[in-house]
């Protein structure tokens, strides 16, 4: 995508943001949200506060009047208007959908623009894009309403203002975010024992976005679950801040931009940490 | 306490929610907050933002002008005014510093107030005073302004509304708060492995309340290390709404009001949970 796309394509993101944010808001902590409305695409129930947030994506992109590929979790693939799609939106229209639903204060939209033709311009399946070739990534925690956003190569910003991740370097002084309900304790047991603090918030697009800007040192999620959708934007969002992402072994993510993909995650604020966390799960 | 008394000194806990709020609102998210500035009463360190709340606590009861004792994490139990004390008053004036310091949306303060002569009216020495002597609690969250509340014996609300439990009633579909970092694992397991879903915000406070409007089916931490003057206000606020507390071996909280008693505790909306997060801990 050249620069006069990605502004478009900011923008359409932006208004996203707005106007999913004003459909939601009436629905937290309302008990009606939480009714299942039916299966998403990615196997899971679609609650109908969920679908709220997701038609008023499509309803956006729709009067983008542009060809976009919409990848949502409960929707699935969708294409949108005639021709070639010229921008591929990976979107979870409510990460963290429980807490919308209880009104604890940490929900919203994670948004990640990737080009058709990949970044290398060489894909030429759609379907074959991978989680690295996202160019413009959008978080917005509704509840707060703060912004976390980058566009490749041009760093990370929380609303507006650029930010770093924490430059911890030991574990044993570190707060990190770390999924590990239903996890395999032998694995998680020493890490547990060995954080300063440890939060678990339910939204994985904010929580991940913390290890940009430093509220947390790192997060964690090892039990292979993760959708590919809650990640996509957070992880160039960790990448432009100079933060660090792989999975539990360390290796790059590849994972497609689908939503029947699932992954670890192990993000850091730096190698040192990054290093140690593996280390001490017992990886490489 | 009697009726006059108890709006009285609900009036002086309004304002210092109030104030202490505003004190504290400059510096969220502000690195200065993070400086210690002092070793607290409870043998932590006091960074500045709690300082600064706790100035702000001191100073409206001091307005007052009736003898109170403050009874708090910094500044341990502290004699305001001349001649026997008409409350006592049981304050974390900043529950969930390190969220307040970094911006994560769970931080507030907890009030608890007390006869000095105690529910029995017979206590003739106020440092005898026991977590069931509180007779009023407050607890606000700063970040979203909600405020949870409770007289005893009559109910408890949140910004003014009734709330009561969730009427979950098995531990498989429950949502939990649990402190399990640096806890022994060997205790914890099972449970992590049962439940539907786990958070930990970072404020007990606020989490322990979060029971009682049903927002959490059940909240613990079993690490023996749980400040009385965290606690003292969501206790009332919870066993008001109806929903259960003990510690982990099933007994009534009967800890003394002072800022060196620690304790464990496990709150449930109801009964049947509360007995069989205790079955799955081992416990009685």
């Amino acid at each position: 995508m050249d620069r006069d796309d990605i502004k478009f394509w900011s923008t359409i993101s932006n208004r996203i943001m707005e106007e999913a944010n004003e459909v939601v808001k009436p629905l937290v902590g309302n008990p009606k949200s939480d009714k299942i409305v039916k299966m998403g695409a990615d196997g899971t129930p679609t609650k109908f506060i969920d679908l709220v947030a997701e038609e008023k994506v499509i309803e956006i992109l729709e009067e983008s009047k542009r060809p976009v590929t919409l990848i949502s979790e409960e929707i699935g693939e969708f294409k949108i208007g005639k021709g070639p799609s010229e921008a591929v939106f990976v979107v979870d229209p409510l990460d963290g959908t429980r807490n919308a639903i209880k009104n604890i204060p940490a929900y919203g939209i994670s948004i990640a623009v990737a080009d058709p033709m990949g970044a290398s311009k060489l894909v030429t399946d759609p379907s074959k894009l991978i989680i690295s070739d996202v160019e413009v990534g959008f978080v917005k925690n509704f509840a707060t309403g703060d912004i976390y956003s980058a566009k490749k190569g041009n760093g990370a910003f929380l609303n507006g203002i650029p930010i770093k991740p924490s430059q911890k370097t030991d574990v044993s002084g570190s707060s990190i975010g770390a999924y590990i309900y239903r996890a395999e304790m032998s694995k998680i047991d020493k890490l547990l024992k060995t954080v300063r603090s440890m939060r678990i918030l339910g939204s994985v697009a904010i929580e991940l976005c913390y290890v940009a800007d430093g509220t947390y040192d790192a997060f964690l999620d090892i039990r292979g679950n993760l959708r590919i959708v809650d990640i996509s934007a957070a992880k160039l969002i960790i990448e432009e801040s100079k933060g660090i992402v792989t999975d539990e072994n360390c290796q790059s993510l590849e994972s497609g931009l689908n939503v029947l993909d699932r992954t670890s995650i192990i993000a850091s604020c730096n190698k040192s940490i990054h290093k140690e966390i593996i280390e001490i799960l017992g990886g490489i």
